[in-house]
């Protein structure tokens, strides 16, 4: 494929500087880059690199220096670099339809130009979108909804009834809709509560590999619109996330949860039961939350408290033995002191 | 389905106040639940709700005040929702045999009124109780015994050999008896200890989504009788984990650690191998637990300690910068006195 | 199967002392190995068990006590047990060929000896070794190439063109090059930057289950030669893991992060983005890295430090309260010690 930078301001939304139709059929960094290939300039840290890197054209923010080179001026370059990934290496999707080794159940619905793949499982009552593609081992349980434009790789499991919203796209064996872990005590043995309510994936939430987001008990867990969840998380029964939030790998959220908008929680943090995290809430790496957070929060820590504060109280923790030896000594001075005090007194 | 609460009491052990006659078909929260549903209390912070609520009927523990309305008075009001949940919600099973597009190996024995889905394997020698249910994707490694009245969800894995008891309920992904992470190391590279044991799931076990419990290195990882594990748990080669224990998600234990009965792990818990648990430990969600536990611990932190003075020692963290500093200060104001007794002796 | 301790010494590299014509036809533990049995010494704080054990053989390391027994003297018992399991338990692998019910897709090249079960999907274009074990649900998207001696266990996915080494083992439910998590803000939302990168999977890994491994955004995700991942496991895109690395359960690595060769991980470490820990390496369970390691650091805690200064410290944190109180008293004490001498001068 080749294209123009011409072609190319129009599809980034941004404008050409030097010659608009010399041509690209390819893109790659800054250090790779050569003739007939386009690359960016995101961090301004580099941008000594556009002097002399040997590519056909560079996409530069406003303002930046050119070098004379072919360039394509826009708003954002990191986005323009998603964007033109999309354009030379993304192949177009090719619907294959129901192929032969797939598995559908009875009043099942289908959309148009589907794929499903050999060793995919529709059961009965399910209703597919348009252009939805399933991976080999994918099993949707009866009475699921899916939308248009949904991507579910291999061995993704999604129960009974839950649904998928539009261009979703859920990675390798991630199970959506397992029951929540809900029991009722007896003083020694666990009552199974069944738990009968649903997972809803909004339009635009894209999830990771091998995650697992429990259904609700009664009612809904909900993934709110454009929600990226990484590899491995757990979202537990009757969560609520906002839109637009960003969940790393290995998170778990305990059960009834609610996240705002555009909340960021770093790997492997844990958030307690029954809280509310504010909108823009950021929270550092391997940090337990025990309690709500407010809006623009940004925290650290097991448990977790403001994040400069954090920085600053681990900077002593290695020198405790130390602080305690001094407090020891300073301990004995005193008490010399004071000795010494009384005696003169 | 509609029930009198004359019925209802039965099936729950409890005894009605009001009319043994009237009917409900359904049950709702105190605040949703309307005419022809039955609602309950378990919280005795909402106890005035009862008042006000438009259900048909209320289960209450005995002596709570019934405001006049239909009552079923039991000992355990969540437990009986649990149960009116299982009447009133849950369809009752239906066996489908062994469908289109599953595949039986050879020497296999199957009890009554299994379902195997399309799409689900069982290899040679595996042997199945009656009314098991095999999810789509589900393996069964060649000789294993699955008990009565077992669900495996889709895409579960159960390694060779492992047995799985009675009324065993394991989610989407999980894998069974995978190889336990044993290696000899010669100095340079790691020889693989093949992993000639197995998995033993008791009766009434749960295991959540995408978890992995490794066979042991020559006899028995065993899971007791009633413990609930959640999605993502990693159990170790060679664990014994006691009878109805609650291992909550993303629990790791590592290799040849024993649990009592009754345990906790709450999320995110870590515990190194070769410990003892005691019954009735309960360790605080992201925990380390680096030596044993008497029965009865209460532990937090990393490394944890006595939950109690855990929370006592996290409140002075965020201070440990304040802290320092007036231990420097004291520090000056001390060598200023000893100075000035100095000065004066 | 028997053996001559003759036959088992030149298997093990090993040299009898006593009976070279003595047969055993089993392994078993120093307490529980009887006759026909070989048992080992790994551990010397158990040699007094060879005077009383019963098993027809023992092995040990060179110039241990043999009571009399027949020995046969390795440089390293416990991979020799390694070697005894393998060579009496561990049946040799019959080569089943591709099995009804398993998916071939087109432009499919495979090696001598496979067996692919029912229900493993190969997708156009991928090439596999000799000797390839595929079990059911195993997925191979199209592109894949897979070297000779490879098992992949139930379930396991591995992405388009990611390539694995021969003699790799990966367990159930892993996947293999899904999409790095890797998003262009534009300030409101998340734009999804396509991930047409691979992972390569070198000679001699072994990989648990349900493990995440995702394909670098433009380049290569590796994993060198001879590296253990346990299982639950998240590796980021573009990281690069070095040979005969040790990384426990549930660990999570960052991208673009780099490790060298020998580097053990605890479980449930977590490291940052864009790091390099130097060779040899060694991290303590549940710590976070927040920043590069040189060859040969041992660290611990959160975010880690040198592994015995966090045992000293942590030592104290339990006692922080107690410590608050002392500087309280102190600070009294010099007041009135101030107090004291201000009268007196």
């Amino acid at each position: 494929m080749t294209k123009t930078l011409a072609e190319l301001a129009q599809c980034l939304g941004g404008r050409v500087v030097g010659d608009p139709e010399a041509t690209v059929r390819g893109l790659g960094t800054l250090d790779d880059a050569g003739e007939g290939q386009i690359t960016f300039l995101a961090n301004p840290r580099y941008a000594g690199k556009v002097a002399t890197c040997r590519a056909t054209a560079v996409v530069l923010p406003p303002g930046a220096e050119g070098y004379g080179r072919n360039v394509i001026e826009v708003a954002n370059p990191y986005l323009a670099f998603a964007k033109l990934l999309q354009i030379f290496h993304v192949e177009p999707r090719k619907a294959l339809g129901v192929m032969a080794g797939a598995h559908i159940g009875a009043d099942v619905r289908l959309g148009a130009e589907v794929t499903i793949h050999p060793g995919a499982t529709v059961m009965d009552g399910a209703i597919l979108g348009n252009r939805v593609t399933l991976y080999p081992g994918v099993v949707l349980y009866p009475g699921v909804v899916v939308g248009d434009d949904v991507t579910l790789h291999a061995n993704v499991t999604v129960r009974e009834r839950c649904r998928i919203g539009n261009r979703v796209i859920i990675h390798g064996g991630t199970v959506i809709g397992s029951d929540g872990f809900g029991y009722a005590p007896d003083g020694r043995e666990w009552h199974k509560i069944p738990q009968i309510g649903i997972v809803v994936i909004e339009d635009d939430v894209e999830i990771g590999a091998n995650a697992a987001i429990d259904r609700a008990a009664l009612e809904v867990t909900r993934i709110g619109r454009g929600t990226k969840i990484d590899n491995l998380v757990q979202i537990a029964h009757n969560c609520v996330i906002g839109e637009n939030c960003m969940i790393i790998s290995q998170v778990g959220i305990s059960g009834s949860t609610t996240l705002g908008d555009h909340v960021t929680l770093a790997g492997q943090v844990g958030v307690a039961g029954h809280l509310t995290i504010g909108d823009n809430a950021m929270v550092g790496a391997k940090s337990g939350i025990p309690g709500n957070l407010p809006a623009g929060s940004m925290v650290s820590g097991l448990p977790a408290f403001a994040h400069r504060d954090w920085l600053k109280a681990m900077a002593v923790v290695p020198r405790l033995p130390e602080l305690r030896k001094t407090i020891s000594t300073l301990e004995k001075r005193i008490a010399q002191l004071e000795e010494a005090v009384k005696r003169e007194a």
